[in-house]
């Protein structure tokens, strides 16, 4: 089945209207009419050739809710008319230890991610920034009711990414949680953090956004251009997530951290780390974390049904997606573009 | 009181005998006659300078072991007669955070250490290479009956310093750890791992020490030489104890861990640690460790006791050490020396 989708044609071009092929709706999958796509920061990094060369013509998209409108003849676990999301994998072997361990995403015979991957047919598979997409099951999340569809669709990747690396490293009551970057990732992390009982501080670069900050629940916000700042908060934080993607200064970050402290980077920085053995040696740790398991991502959904929490999303037609991405190169944007994929065909 | 002591007179010259003054035994302290005194590589690397300018004449030792000879008045924690070991630390404020969470080593106010270091009464400590000590009944650990009281001394350093990551990053049944580096340090990794119940893998430099290692508990044993080694041990290990002090190829020894898994130096590494972020994605972490609390190093002590470690000693008179440190620098002991303190005066 033909489908419309928004496409990058090659490296660095505009996304244009165009025509992909969906697979047949084999036993195990579902047909998603999606409703909506979120803009992750990553799409643009793929698309501008960013982290190497790609498939092109690629659809990106891996944020997607829609309604189930066919479900294969072995499905149980959806049926026609339910709300699913779809996150940033979906296939994986399902056999490997790492699989069987609920980390899909670290699949060691190969995860299949949601664009621009090859799939266990031998295509490419191409993202949400379409009117449909067929994806096995198992890889389709429910989406809680009470959740809002278009402000949940960052959930699917901006909200497992952050949420994991929180419970990992036990955010909750009496713990100090430092947020480093406020922008699609950093928002979600203060609301999760937040609603799991931790004290939150965001450590943004300027106090363009600390308003915000606290009203997305932080309890304390400071800038990290303000050196005092690190002086302040010496030792303070029993977890730092850093939603950073550029490099930062982890020596001056590492020295945030109290005895048994860790920093985790969500995204990767185009250096290496490099740290001061020293800092270290207070048992302090620097880690690193990607998105999350199919269970825990179901988990996180019903988390943050259950506590109110979605992104703060500005809804676009189609055909308004150039003009996002350069938006969010230029950080204009609180905090999520949601692609209305009515919109598209 | 001036008791004799073995001390290095100037950074990088021999060690000599000497007299040094130890205060008079306060409300609090407990005055010891040292039975044995352990030899540390950093002994050597700060009577060295390795580690900056130092308060010379300098008399080092951070693995005690004695006989109270006599206890303050306000002392009931020891009595006269007891077997008691100090380690690497003497006094601390007590009162900041971290001392109320027992990790006086990184006390707030600055931790007391053994020798070198100033303390609270304005004197310089000096260490173990000597007849007798003074310390804060607090610092004065109980050496449980069945160690051997010459072979226990290095779990003063030796053993605190590996049994705090074990623990702390859940070495135990079910998990695989591997040590880095089978010195002084490695070779008690390696019986407590083997204690608490975790799979041990040793990984050295040569296969030299393949068959101490076995002895000593390990499951198995790579030569890192050996390129397959890090091939055949992709993904393995829950946890990586790193006991070289020598710079080692981060990224490869990250390779090495599972998902979850984390990377801790034990000591701290000439170079800063250097690590490709995209590793670190799995949930990887790299972390640091120094030494560990009183009532921690009490119940590694204890732990020991039950399950019969100790650390495999040579036995040397005080007019050997010298010798015994050229030795150590050349990897020339298994696996570490302890000075019997009699033969000092």
């Amino acid at each position: 089945m033909r489908v419309t989708a928004y496409a990058a044609p090659a490296a660095g071009e505009p996304l244009a209207p165009t025509t992909v092929e969906r697979r047949e709706v084999g036993p195990g999958d579902v047909l998603i009419r999606i409703e909506y796509a979120g803009i992750c920061h990553s799409d643009i990094h793929t698309v501008n050739g960013d982290w190497g060369p790609q498939p092109f013509p690629v659809v990106p998209g891996h944020e997607i809710v829609g309604t189930v409108t066919e479900v294969g003849s072995d499905v149980t676990r959806h049926r026609v008319g339910d709300r699913v999301g779809v996150g940033c994998m979906v296939n994986s072997c399902g056999r490997c230890a790492t699989c069987r361990s609920g980390d899909e995403q670290f699949c060691l015979d190969g995860t299949v991610f949601t664009y621009a991957s090859p799939d266990r047919d031998g295509t490419t598979t191409q993202g949400g920034y379409s009117t449909h997409v067929v994806v096995d099951a198992r890889f389709a999340l429910s989406v809680p009711e009470g959740l809002d569809p278009a402000a949940a669709t960052p959930l699917l990747c901006a909200g497992i990414t952050t949420y994991v690396p929180l419970r990992r490293w036990g955010a909750g009551p009496g713990t100090r949680v430092a947020v480093v970057g406020l922008g699609g990732l950093g928002h979600v992390a203060v609301k999760i953090a937040h609603a799991l009982g931790a004290e939150v501080t965001v450590l943004s670069q300027s106090l363009k956004k600390q308003e915000d900050a606290l009203r997305l629940g932080a309890d304390s916000y400071f800038a990290t251009s303000d050196p005092d700042t690190f002086a302040r908060l010496a030792g303070r934080f029993d977890l730092i997530v850093n939603t950073v993607s550029a490099d930062i200064d982890v020596d001056a970050h590492v020295r945030l951290l109290a005895v048994d402290g860790t920093l985790v980077s969500v995204g990767v920085a185009p250096s290496p780390i490099s740290v001061d053995g020293g800092l270290l040696s207070q048992r302090r740790s620097v880690a690193g974390s990607m998105i999350g398991g199919i269970a825990q991502t179901q988990e996180m959904l019903d988390f943050c049904a259950e506590h109110g929490i979605t992104a703060d999303v500005e809804v676009i037609p189609a055909d308004r997606v150039n003009e996002a991405y350069e938006r969010v190169l230029a950080s204009d944007v609180r905090y999520r573009f949601v692609i209305d994929a009515t919109t598209i065909g």
